[in-house]
């Protein structure tokens, strides 16, 4: 099974079956271990700060969160054997996670689209730590932060 | 204005009018300085982990950042001359931000109902730190953070 | 091999042959898997803040990493087999490391003798979490932290 | 007074009268507030995992703080009216410290020589954010991390 068949498959999973990614509108863009990319819209529903009309600190955090574990994952993806199947494959993904997340907020979360983008630093059998960034359409930096997640 | 019906007023504002706390369904429960509770219920569009059914990390992150957030913020109240018109304090309010924010995820995310509460770790006239914790029902450990928020 | 005195040997290995330990002043106070601690006595090689006679925020991040580290250690030492020998136990140990450390900042670094302990959090044979405080001779709390650590 | 002359005589008090940049032998290479940078030399003293010969982490956190603590400095240099007094600068300074500090290393801490890097990330009249990086001779990146910084 060649990689990049089965990471669009999980694009699309990940798009359309994770209830949570749908609430935001999160989208994924780019899916690979050396970068991914997240993607969402504005909308009326995620604002946390209502008179300054801003996003919720916590739809940033849950954009960051996934945009670091997509990488994570890919890492993970790349060295499992071609006959990995698909069912394999969702169960092992199931198996990572978060270990901790941090974000740091360097500008109000206004735009109209919100593109997330995520690099390895550190990739282990065990343990990927992943960089990520958050930019609206502008190219402006809104937050950045790190994850270190559970691989294997 | 006494300091307890004006928390009053903004906790409910907290829980009915941020679109993005309706959509979770966070609630606050306790909104003091030293110590502030947000409690929300489990539902299947908050999920992350399909296959494991369990709660998106972005779920858990709003909800400490959230919690975190309302220590900072009733530390503020507190400090405003009694006077102070509800218009004054909601911009004063609005004015405050996360400036970081730390998630360790202990334990997957299940459970009926999930509480997170936050304590005031630093407070200044700048600069407020929280430490956050989240249980569920069964009073297990689901997760904890820290939070420095801009508070002046 | 009893558990206490290989925890004992190894205290007295971090106190006396740890040299970056032995330059802060390091002592090993207790060390076990539900909390260790560490103490260190003032001394003017450690200021860094000048004017303001504080400690250096580094001083407190070592003393922090290090008690977290002997907590995630300990938890590793107890499951090895009884008959492990000292240099297989102290090979595993220098496998382990730190992936990530906050520290929080809460008040001065001012004091005679400075005491941090530290809490497991999360514990698994891959991957451990710890929460650190450190404290002065007043039990005025100058800054806590959490650590996570690769241990299998 | 230019900026210039006053950073390169704060750079020099960094190196020669703060104790603990003296112990490690941390040196003041660039300092600016757009990018500061500290370097310092392998030692023995600086082990922390002996049979591995690596540095301690809390080695890496010092200089990470340090370079972040730099930046912000400047930044708030700066802004001073250039008619301020060195006593005065001095005094302004010390009124700076470390918030929080996230570090993530990423490999073992070995080399001849050790780069620190920092940049601003968010600048403001109350606090401001760095990005740190960590790089031995060979250009190998040993750690990053960020910290957050009280600077008014």
């Amino acid at each position: 099974m060649p990689t990049s068949p089965l990471l669009d498959q999980i694009s699309r999973l990940m798009n359309e079956q994770i209830p949570f990614h749908r609430l935001i509108g999160l989208e994924v863009k780019r899916f690979a271990s050396d970068i991914s990319e997240v993607q969402f819209h504005w909308q009326a529903d995620l604002i946390g700060n209502v008179p300054q009309g801003i996003l919720h600190g916590g739809v940033t955090a849950t954009a960051l969160d996934m945009c670091g574990g997509l990488v994570a994952i890919a890492g993970v993806v790349e060295t499992l054997p071609d006959d990995t199947s698909p069912d394999e494959v969702i169960q092992r993904i199931s198996r990572c996670g978060t270990i901790d997340l941090r974000v740091d907020y360097v500008r109000p979360g206004r735009g109209k689209t919100f593109i997330t983008t995520a690099h390895t630093i550190r990739s282990g059998n065990k343990v990927a730590v992943a960089r990520m960034e958050m930019h609206n359409e502008d190219n402006m930096l809104i937050a950045f932060g790190t994850g270190t997640y559970m691989v294997g």
